[in-house]
């Protein structure tokens, strides 16, 4: 139960700084007892995993994912938005109906998503709920810790591929949330986007969320006609973030993950912040369905919630480091060419965003630190070959842009 | 001598549209003879190669890139570029003064360059004879075609870092050139840039172009302070472009590759179609030193010469399938944020760039088709696990976001 972890620790206790120690972190039934430069005497006799000159960080935390697009990750990046959920994103989800088909396409997703820096995750499922408790069944078991979500989709969606009514669409919710029996995944209400959701339905989901204690995820601001849309077709609400709101599904005591918030307005700003609601910041996705680039910056610098997200399959890639540098290049963009009062990002500041901005959604998660659940990624990124020596923060930059390190081991929760 | 290829050959005659052929392509002297879809009854006796299922590529040309800074390669994107150049470029490059540094970097360059799409480069080095001669022969060992330049350099640089007079640099110049005797890596002039570069030198350099028909590759409007400090620096030019075009080192006889044009000028850009001046497009490295996004889809629906560039290390990658993708994802934030009557860059529209756009720069190149050196890149791409089929663009484009593929061949000139 008890063991310690030598190495060269580095997380980001504060905004925008590493912070790097060299010694032992101590391990209890899954939790960090602390790091320590020595290993303390009352330790002596635990079992010691040596990693070297290897770095150790924190585990990542994917706050906005769809898994069963990941089968077309890194293709139909033709369209926008709307298009492309009518052209690429229905046919394949609606294809999860079938449970083989869900099994080899989450199989593939999950054996991938074992060889990045992620442990934790917010993920989008389909409408069904066999193939929903499928992938939960295989995150569970390959000991990731992660929310996932059958949909709720009862509008604007093809035939095949829509609930057919609110008290269907709620009963399946409900039979699928008793069935989720799993050790570290756990159930999320998961209305698509509101142009999905009929406001009967987003009540009856207000109204489960408080019944049952859990959180929420959807979608947020990602692109300038979608929130015309969303206007259109619900003309009574102050803004986007009121859509969920008025029916209890934005923060305060419904933890939330909002995807995307592009074009958020001041006043969605101040709810946003006022009610706790995390963000997820999808900068790959946010270029390839020519979204835009969130004021990613603006939220972590201001006492947002914010962390990372792949988005896949918006996102082309499941890998956070990726994501993090992404995040930095698009908020120089951002500085040029929309709003130069925001500097851009640095990499210290994207790395606090995907372990512990994005990790708090789950607890004392992303920092090693007493207290904190033991999620950590031991990578070796040594390479003789260059002549050149590198500090700590240029290791983990080069881990953003290169990707040049192999995971040796990953905990998560210790295990 | 006389060989062929079997398998799955995919390029693009025409801008913006994938060709695909399965067949033989059969190669005689390292040059193609054509593509067959069943091998002629001539050639039934010669050796065939069988890659099977996997994409049969043009080698990729990369059009601009700065060998000694690969060692930093994503390290070092804090500051813009002139701040940039001072505080990492310089440094590092001053190092090349020791041939076994420079052995070991450049080693190191090549080993990683093997492993990438990329069969001919147009390249920097630094202002050391002795070490630009050392990186020259390792890409010729390696079988690489290429271009290199030893750098010119007399002003806005450190002592330690800058050539001490004219005479010299025009001495050193002229006696590396006599010592390139390499197969298949030619030596090109190469003034750093307009700041670096006194116009005395500028002219000699244009003499020595004349006098030898050695191409020229330098920088040019990539950034807006770079800019005005060059309109500082030479009053009396007609704009950037003017600076080189004024001693003969701008196209027309001399064959030109210039990085970047971001902020080209209406004039400029006649000029540099008028003179069939290259253009390197390096997405990666234009968001890392926050430069800006080049009107890339521009250039070439316009019938202007464009490549596509990693510019290491102000690009973060080596993988010109890396830059493709970007390319890609900024035009689309371009579209957004600065231009919409330039629409976003096909995934095809890039890999045309990537391998005939640039390639034509050293002949016949980038294609499979008669009378091209064959320069070809055998992919494996297979995923049993996935459960979808891809299409061909569908497979480029999965190589170009995931790099999902191993490179299991690669022939450069036929070899």
């Amino acid at each position: 139960m008890m063991f310690a972890v030598k190495g060269t620790f580095v997380d980001t206790p504060l905004i925008g700084a590493y912070r790097t120690r060299v010694g032992y972190a101590v391990v209890d039934s899954g939790v960090c007892l602390g790091v320590f430069s020595t290993l303390p005497i009352e330790y002596s006799n635990i079992d010691i995993k040596d990693y070297g000159n290897s770095l150790i960080i924190p585990g990542m935390s994917d706050l906005h994912l769809h898994a069963p697009q990941y089968s077309y990750c890194g293709t139909a990046m033709d369209v926008q938005l709307l298009e492309w959920l009518e052209k690429y994103t229905y046919p394949e989800e609606g294809r999860y109906s079938d449970i083989e088909y869900a099994k080899k396409g989450y199989a593939n997703f999950v054996k991938d998503l074992k060889n990045t820096t992620t442990t934790r995750a917010v993920i989008f499922a389909t409408i069904h709920n066999d193939a929903t408790l499928e992938l939960m069944k295989q995150l569970d078991e390959a000991g990731f810790v992660a929310y996932v979500g059958k949909l709720n989709m009862n509008r604007n969606a093809p035939d095949y591929y829509c609930e057919k009514s609110v008290e269907q669409g709620m009963k399946d919710t409900r039979a699928w949330i008793e069935k989720c029996n799993f050790k570290n995944v756990k159930p999320i209400i998961t209305p698509r986007f509101t142009p999905s959701v009929t406001d009967d339905y987003m009540c009856e989901l207000g109204k489960l969320a408080r019944e049952t204690g859990l959180g929420m995820q959807s979608h947020l601001n990602e692109n300038r006609d979608e929130i015309k849309w969303v206007k259109a077709l619900c003309p009574d609400s102050k803004h986007y973030s009121d859509t969920y709101d008025r029916y209890g599904l934005f923060g305060g005591e419904c933890p939330t993950v909002m995807a995307h918030c592009i074009y958020c307005t001041k006043e969605e700003d101040e709810l946003i912040k006022k009610n706790g609601v995390y963000i997820a910041h999808c900068p790959t996705s946010n270029e390839n369905v020519l979204a835009g680039i969130a004021p990613a910056g603006y939220y972590l610098r201001n006492g947002y919630h914010i962390g990372l997200g792949s988005d896949v399959a918006g996102g082309h890639t499941l890998s956070l480091l990726d994501v993090m540098a992404t995040s930095v290049q698009v908020s120089k963009l951002r500085s040029l060419y929309v709003d130069n009062s925001i500097r851009p990002l640095s990499m210290a500041e994207a790395f606090y965003m995907a372990t512990v901005g994005g990790g708090s959604f789950f607890g004392k998660v992303g920092l090693f630190e007493k207290g904190y659940e033991f999620d950590a990624v031991v990578i070796d990124d040594a390479n003789p070959d260059n002549p050149m020596e590198f500090a700590i923060e240029e290791r983990i930059e080069r881990l953003a842009y290169l990707g040049c390190g192999n995971i040796i081991h990953k905990f998560i929760k210790g295990a």
